[in-house]
């Protein structure tokens, strides 16, 4: 199928992708009263009481904000909020598919960080949860660390930490393959989701990290992001100089969020015994997997669906939020991440691991499920839940 | 049937009154890729090269925000926008019962005009109309007057313009029946909606107008809000002096738009003869009708579902509004809204016409497309559709 013909055919037939349906027929006056005026007037007049009610008399508990200024969207770049717009209703087409929450695309017309931080604040009554999409960084990263501390419902950019927790939840079942207790991981691309990734490596442990921009490893003299500063002293402990070609050689894993082709056959001959190659660059990944296999690698993931091994976002989203929001989490912390890493991992049984087979396919039934039962457990038990 | 009780009952097990339902079934991986990557990234190409196939690709042709800062609530007041949400909600179930275009609540957490008027503008790209809701005079002139300036889709303070339609509508009707052409009409309430019904009632030479707030007649000795000054020539040429009392003696017409009981059977005793009472204080009307029938008004009505002649919003929003998106209109001016005044007024044939059927009903069938073939062709003949 010739998937962009298709979406340009369905967007049209579609005209967009969602529908906001009453739960309650409005046929008569009786209807009317119950749910407009007078009736309505008595929730309201409960919520102004006691606040916590609203996730009683409303939307809230259910329904997530899915907010993009539009300026790193997919592979396509800076294309506004009005051109974003196709993809955050798929996103949220996918939340409510895949977790049965609401979700409500809203696309924004300003790439001002002030500007931004305020809007969402603003929105804190209409919500239960702010997705954060395709906001580029570094920008991502300070809206959204604004907003945790100051908003009192979960905010999650998921570009950065649900493709974190699931790059991890793959590399985790990768080394249980290759049985490999300390490896060296190459990360290509230092933006939102690199940096995402390498913390998240970092605090569980997973092994050591070696971090790159498009101008080679990351080291003191280079411009950094604060988010790059404060990952400093944790990688690069050999302290290796170079770009991509020093990097990879003698490294264990090769984790691609960067831009297409950019990892040679050559390269990952150089790598150790049993590679790992995680090509995540979207749609054209770092190499493509037959190049990767052929260049020795054992086990090779991408973004994408028509490879094996899709790492794939919809693994964590729809469950992280899911689960927050059951237990009514005031934020997504590290614990309840590094919960999900654990569930989405958990999902392929050991006995089915393998080198086509390392990660969950997002569309299983049950996964959301899962995923939130565990990052509703450790919301819980890190006292991030109630008043 | 207790409302209060049953929308309590039903608000909870509600748990909030909208749904976003996908178009689309998400159970294949070609549906994702369709839906979502790698497929979606055509129709985001397309709007970035053409910003008006953000009509095509998107729900923006079908898609209304219903935007309130919670600081006028119905009849309750500055109870902010978490307490104000159940009656954004209810108004977004309205807007698909009754027009079929989906609507989504946002309620917000500032009434700083200029925030609020941020905000909005911010959000252009998500949506197709602006449908502004009780937030409170003045800042509603400022915010509507603002946004329409800078904002290429239709914003509209129901609040003021749906009210001031309705009225009109039901006020051209009753004056058929009392046969009178240029009544001197009372209004008492001088907040958004009274000015938008003086200037509407102007604007189409209904009339001649008194309008008063609580502190009696407007006059010129007063503090008067913008839009008050701008009506001053315009209302009380016969430059009555005082309060209700005075303003009502010999009046052919009330309309409240005030507090509840505030007119009295002793005041409609000093009314002309046929004096029609509009008394639409929501929930306690500015007099029961039965008082205002005993005072000799031969024609009442008021905003309640549960007297004759309710003066009903929902007669104008849905229909407004599909009217102008249909034909992508870039506002809502004068011309369209006299249209609905019209083709509201219209919805009660001339021989159905009598003192208890001045109205149409809201929950009618093909209200809202009535409404909307006359609000587009309005659009179409002043110049404000396409690009």
């Amino acid at each position: 199928m010739d998937y962009m013909k298709e979406a340009i055919r369905c967007h049209k037939e579609w005209n967009g992708k969602l529908e906001t349906v009453p739960k309650m027929k409005i046929e008569t006056k009786d209807d009317l009263s119950v749910a407009y005026t007078p009736g309505v007037a008595a929730p309201c007049l409960e919520i102004a009481k006691d606040p916590a009610l609203s996730y009683t008399y409303t939307g809230r508990s259910n329904t997530v904000a899915v907010i993009s200024d539009g300026s790193a969207v997919l592979g396509l770049g800076n294309i506004g909020g009005l051109a974003g717009m196709p993809v955050m209703e798929g996103k949220c087409v996918l939340f409510k598919a895949l977790s049965g929450l609401n979700a409500i695309p809203l696309c924004l017309n300003t790439q001002d960080t002030d500007e931004i931080v305020k809007i969402v604040q603003a929105l804190e009554p209409s919500f239960g949860g702010i997705n954060l999409e395709d906001i580029a960084a570094p920008r991502c990263f300070e809206v959204e660390a604004r907003l945790k501390e100051t908003m009192q419902i979960p905010v999650f950019h998921d570009d950065q930490h649900g493709t974190a927790i699931v790059v991890c939840a793959a590399l985790v079942n990768a080394l249980k393959i290759v049985k490999k207790d300390d490896p060296t991981i190459v990360i290509n691309g230092a933006g939102s989701a690199g940096c995402a990734i390498a913390k998240l490596i970092l605090d569980m442990g997973l092994g050591q990290v070696i971090l790159l921009n498009s101008k080679g490893i990351l080291h003191e003299g280079m411009k950094l992001s604060s988010m790059q500063k404060q990952l400093m002293p944790r990688i690069n402990p050999n302290h290796i100089q170079g770009g991509l070609k020093e990097a990879i050689a003698d490294a264990d894993v090769f984790i691609g969020v960067s831009v297409g082709h950019i990892l040679t056959k050559e390269m990952v001959q150089t790598m150790h015994e049993d590679a790992i190659v995680l090509a995540m660059a979207n749609p054209i990944p770092e190499i493509e997997p037959e190049q990767a296999l052929a260049g020795g690698a054992r086990i090779v993931g991408t973004g994408r669906s028509d490879h094996p091994n899709q790492i794939n976002n919809l693994l964590a989203f729809p469950g992280i939020f899911k689960g927050a929001m059951d237990v009514r989490a005031r934020c997504i912390n590290e614990p309840m991440k590094q919960a999900a890493v654990m569930a989405i991992a958990s999902l392929v049984k050991e006995e089915q691991l393998n080198e086509q087979h390392i990660i969950a396919s997002a569309l299983d039934a049950g996964v959301a499920d899962v995923v939130a039962k565990a990052v509703g457990k450790a919301a819980i038990d890190s006292g991030v839940c109630g008043e």
